[in-house]
């Protein structure tokens, strides 16, 4: 397997999918090694550190990559199976930004009230119990959480040459904040343009779904992932991730409700296609198994999952049982390490 | 322990919250055994049975009940323990409505499409393996799907003197239609009218998060709870319920985001109440602790539950310990059936 | 023509559509002279009434009503013909009232800031000029407004036995804050309960759309309408208005743009029967005359608009002309004042 | 004044915000004439031409320019005066674009419909009479319509290096598609990015509020607009207009009430700062006096106008009266046409 490290200077970030010229072309197959900053670019180090005063709204969200991938054209499918997700600073912060959470007004949902007290919290991180503790700021109260490390961030260029902020979700992937985005998992992303143009960031130790006050216990990460490709006209509307037990399908959409209905359909087109059931069989399947948690409701695009257990379903081996086989070169990998 | 039996005629059958008068008044403490019919009113018994041709919207979601009970307050806090929901039919039933659902126009999304086709499934219980049996209706597929038994309506009158359909969920709980509402849990009402006027109903063989479709696989069920209530000035704003391992609340409004904002900010009161914290620390807690399934997107207000797992918490008893009291009531009765 | 009075007695106040006795029975072609008492129940007299201390939340827009009309069945079309609205206060008044109104954190989007101030305007009422004036509270500024009399509240019984706040607009009409619903309008509302029983309160001196804060300039209304009854099954889904120059709709839900879609699905299926209009033709017909001005933003539901230009029409007379007989009869109303 | 003329080949369209090179640089102070093909790029020239067959969506919304404004710096604002809109073809056209609309299922509002049935109608244009002419395709129906020239998109690059698909409105103005935006009226656009870089296109012979059925009386158009630049720091956030008579904003976002509240919000912020107005007293005077008419309800953002007459206002003159100049200087140009 071709080994293919990267770890961006600050001036070789990218904060956007689409309009960034590859850092690398790479070839379907390739493992690549990656680090990457977390969503503040590392400037919140302490609970000193205010959104307000350390952070530029146009800087959030480093992107490693974009990463070319030779031979993808547009109709094809985006395979990259995330082998491993590891903590890369021994400390993970989240913080309040003024007008942004999902129980704060926002430049969208403008309301006439200040904004919410500013606070930063740093979660250390103890490797050997693999957890972070949790430090109220204003009152006693402390707590060891498991890490559960995850992307943020995994997109695509999107359509019609648009070119989107590094902190938006949409049917490229990008910013959907799901925890649903870990190691074992394989995403497969529609390629919009030559090369399909990816990259990922935006690092969390853990988060809850929905993402309430807009930050996760953000941190560095090393990234190993393996890309693919699928070639042909079968590429997904909207992201798919696949795991030794689920399907999972994402919407990213305003009102909630449109994002919900997004994956609920990705994941109706998906079932019928894999076991040839009618849309209307697949609805009323879906009706009584969907598992349905919330990635962000807090991004410029709210988040909303839709997952099925894999056991409720004849075997299928979606793509032609691409997961089975990437894990297999996981494995490889991880072992020989 | 008052033990009170309650098995309803078809005309005896509550179709509101708030408005019906009680069928029996109950002392805090008792046990009540019921039996509820399906949200058809039994109406669907097999698939040639549909929607437009056999429901009359005005008679769906029957309630058993309400029930009156004696010492209740505006302000108190109306308490019920789910002992026991054993399906009370051999089958269950789900259909299409015309411009009922997550993924079709409706009353309020009110669009230019035809309706879907109608089409009703009949689910077969097995109740040795304690599955129930999806038959694909327009393709070749079945798949036996394990049955997890909940009431889609547990609800009391509402506040402001408002009568409200069976089908509506909001602060006094109702059509919330989320599978948390399982044997085992303890559902927290606020008390809004003078003997809170409670009902219960709506069985639901199993349902997947969001009941896409808009009818889970209905039932008629046998329904063991335990009635208790809390004096006093603590009621909770919106429906709360604790399990075991998890404390949850359930916000009912639209948009989706609106409903699951009223979740997490009870929660967060919750929290706050519950361990001296700031509300901002609870906020952030949350943000990296928050389970966020959705119940129903298809009711006349849509459903979203936060849920936090006791275990990142420090040992704390709700209403001083109710549940872990109600829990041993529970196993007393269950085991001298 | 038969000639009712009727002007409440504070403990006479409905307080909500359905569930409230009748105070009268009604002929059809009866003109009702009734007066209204503001939104909150005349308890915001001066700038120093604030509305947490002077307004109960349960006592909150009362109804002059309800009228039950002799004859009236469900699938009947009430008509209301607004003859006249004065002014019955030489003053009105608007506040701010916590967590209410478009530009705040409400119950609903359940946010974690603080209620904004509490302000109370007064404005004083110029009978001669006909006019309102603006003193702002926290700033030099004042100006004078046109006095523009309308209804925030006219409505019937709803559907399928429920009862609902007269703060909630909604299919029954209610609480739809349009300042569309002003003399020289007739009214036609779906007839859900025998009797239709039907409430008007909520006076405003004057309103923009939108209803921004929350609050109109609230002032009790001298009201003179004339109630008339079309028997059989051409009943309005949602509320319809006509005025000499104009057919309106108005359309109650959350989010807003499914209040919007509803008040243009009514609009295609009106203009459809009146001019045997295909429905893709009528919208897009619409789509180049409609008026789409919001109504409020505020309440239980939102109510947006949908208003056509009858000279963008054939000559039509909805209801048989219903509305050009009720504006004669209403000039000789007012010509024998 | 400097004239610049420009009728773009089809292969200098812009179809994007951002993201293309400037076909000119211009001066403050320049009068563009410019020619804009509509919004189908001239595609849908009969009723036959279909949506499905006929349309590219990557090429929709052609756009003319983009035109960089020289010494226009990010935190400036853009001025564009438009002086004359003249339809340039004798027939505009509308139709049916499967999933794209305020009635239908959309690709967010994922629903299970099958598409609408396309229908194409075509407008005669009567220059004489200054009318359009609807005729009806599935029923016996014509009625003529007055031209009302607007144009659908007017918009900058976007900030935070993004780039947006020319169907888009937001925050950089772009695809608002407000009736409001017609001759004589001055916009106001905040400078994200060096040039400004802004386009025009997407000509209306006519439209309801809230473009219904996702297109309106689509044609190409002559446009004469004045180009002038404000230095320093008081850029608007969202968009705002100006009339003779009126003061306009425009908020872009879904749900629609997000977009109304952004408007709402921004004229708050221009009242206060126009009349010294604590924000709170104008929240209440905006409440007596907004007008609230829907832009659309179709595109990817909707859109929300409020409107406010300067009769309510002391006198005032806006960025420094630079709409009465550019008045006066429009007459000059318009009368030596």
């Amino acid at each position: 397997m071709d080994v293919v490290e990267f770890r961006p200077e600050p001036h070789e970030y990218a904060w956007t999918f689409g309009g960034a010229a590859p850092v690398r072309e790479v070839e379907p197959g390739t493992v690549l090694r990656l680090w990457c900053d977390d969503a503040f670019a590392g400037k919140i180090r302490s609970v000193t550190d205010l959104a307000s005063a350390s952070l530029d709204p146009r800087f959030l969200n480093p992107q490693t990559g974009p990463f070319s991938v030779r031979g993808a054209e547009p109709g094809d499918t985006l395979v990259l199976h995330l082998v491993d997700l590891t903590p890369a600073r021994d400390w993970g912060a989240s913080t309040l930004v003024p007008f942004f959470g999902g129980l704060t007004g926002t430049d969208r949902t403008a309301l006439l009230h200040d904004a919410l007290p500013e606070l930063t919290w740093i979660y250390e991180l103890d490797r050997a119990r693999n957890t972070v503790t949790f430090s109220a700021r204003r009152s006693e109260f402390s707590v060891d959480l498991p890490v559960a490390p995850m992307l943020g961030t995994v997109g695509v260029a999107p359509a019609n040459r648009e070119v989107r902020s590094s902190l938006t979700p949409d049917a490229f992937g990008g910013n959907m904040d799901t925890p649903e985005m870990r190691a074992g998992v394989t995403c497969y992303l529609p390629v919009n343009e030559p090369g399909a143009i990816f990259s990922v960031g935006d690092g969390h130790y853990r988060q809850g779904e929905g993402e309430s006050c807009g930050t996760a216990v953000e941190g560095a990460m090393d990234v190993t992932l393996i890309v693919e490709l699928v070639k042909g006209t079968a590429a997904p509307g909207w992201p798919r991730l696949e795991s030794d037990d689920e399907l999972i399908t994402v919407g990213s959409s305003r009102p909630l409700e449109d994002a919900w209905r997004i994956g609920q359909k990705e994941m109706i087109s998906w079932l019928s296609a894999l076991h040839g059931l009618d849309p209307l069989d697949a609805y009323q399947l879906l009706t009584q198994i969907s598992l349905s948690p919330l990635a962000n409701v807090v991004d410029t695009n709210y988040s909303a999952v839709t997952k099925v257990s894999k056991a409720f379903l004849p075997r299928v081996d979606p793509y032609d049982g691409i997961h089975r086989d990437l894990r297999a070169r996981a494995t490889e990998i991880t072992g020989s390490r």
